[in-house]
């Protein structure tokens, strides 16, 4: 199992938006079906050329990889989001942190949760994805 | 009202965010309350090293752009999102083309509709996002 | 195919929470993915017993219920809800009225969008639905 | 703290619609922002009229309400569902108990999450709502 831990790490790297995000996948348990993905701060992520704050669209595309990933641990690859939720809870600034955890793992449909948080630790954004499983 | 168009379309592309994603504000009727967002492809966007496809986050953060532009037109700048939604219909490839149209432009709570289509004017995603108006 | 609207517009009321409600199918078309549901107002349905305002819940059923319809126009039958999004727009008082449309009908996923208006025609709520078309 | 709880225990049962339902509230915490719906099985609830399984508009209902009290058992009473989100993850059966906890208290916007299970204790739908805080 942690095989395939240690090949997500390094797959996750490899599609180009993930590489110009820089996601990296630093942990995660294939029993639980949990994955954490720390994306460090770019200042391409900026939601104004004023602030550090970063954009929303970032944010949603972290929670929707990492909850890929909670599901990826288990299947063994990522598999196809058929829809994702956001709800931001506060302005985000800095390197993030987000932990996803398989919420089902269907025949079909898997869903998964997911907590952003920021270096401080104060949760800055949930995301829920109902995914494919059927594909992975 | 036009004069407010001609202001955002220049003003969406300051956000580094918007910057590198290369959105450009085409279309919008303050009235309507409606906007239309084209992003061009790039190749950052792919989901995979071997494959043409755009990579959900994109698309996700492509859907929130233009549902806050939708009630951006109208209120005269862009607002906070409260949480978003995307439906992914079909794997998206190359140009891509957001219209979006407010369903509700509350004292406190807006709520916007995006479809997102590819050049061939295919349907690839839809989103619907709550926004806070409050401070718009 | 109009044969299958007959049909359904028999079906729909067996279900026994569905007849609680009241909800009937007055409309339809298989081709286009669609269905038009409307929901007598009973005085169970109220969120306070000093108001005439239909609970959230109520509305929320009959969203998913439309949605459910617009896809069953076209596959013969009701299909499982994946998940259910529904965004309140006003306080809701009345007789109501649900359109849905089939947004897309793939192979193991369909998406339906659902509008609610008043008997006045204003557009109280509007939901968003995933539903399994596999099992359709 | 405790005398809101007894009064929410009673003030639950007033709205028509939850008189319907029969939701109880069984626990909360006004500190942690949490709250325990319980909501015993009606044959009305049936999504057909063949089967002991409990329709989606019901179990949305269950998810609307029990997010509604665990922000109400810190604001001191209910507060406006912005939107609503579920995710159904299998078929109920019996009598179902919601546990909601408060992901944020903003000043305008609330955001709470909700688990739903059955008697035998597996989790069979999840939902997150938004409500609106300002006129909690």
């Amino acid at each position: 199992m942690s095989d395939v831990l240690e090949r997500l790490k390094v797959s996750i790297r490899l599609p180009p938006f993930h590489a110009w995000l820089g996601v990296e996948l630093i942990g995660g348990d294939a029993k639980a079906g949990t994955a954490t993905v720390r994306m460090a701060f770019k200042p391409e992520f900026r939601r104004s050329p004023d602030s550090a704050q970063i954009h929303g669209g970032v944010i949603a595309a972290l929670a929707d990889i990492a909850g890929d990933y909670a599901l990826a641990v288990t299947l063994g690859g990522g598999v196809p989001t058929i829809d994702l939720r956001v709800d931001y809870l506060r302005p985000a600034e800095g390197d993030l942190l987000a932990t996803a955890r398989t919420v089902k793992k269907g025949r079909t449909i898997g869903v998964a949760d997911v907590e952003i948080k920021d270096a401080a630790g104060r949760l800055i954004a949930v995301g829920r994805g109902a995914y494919s499983t059927q594909i992975g």
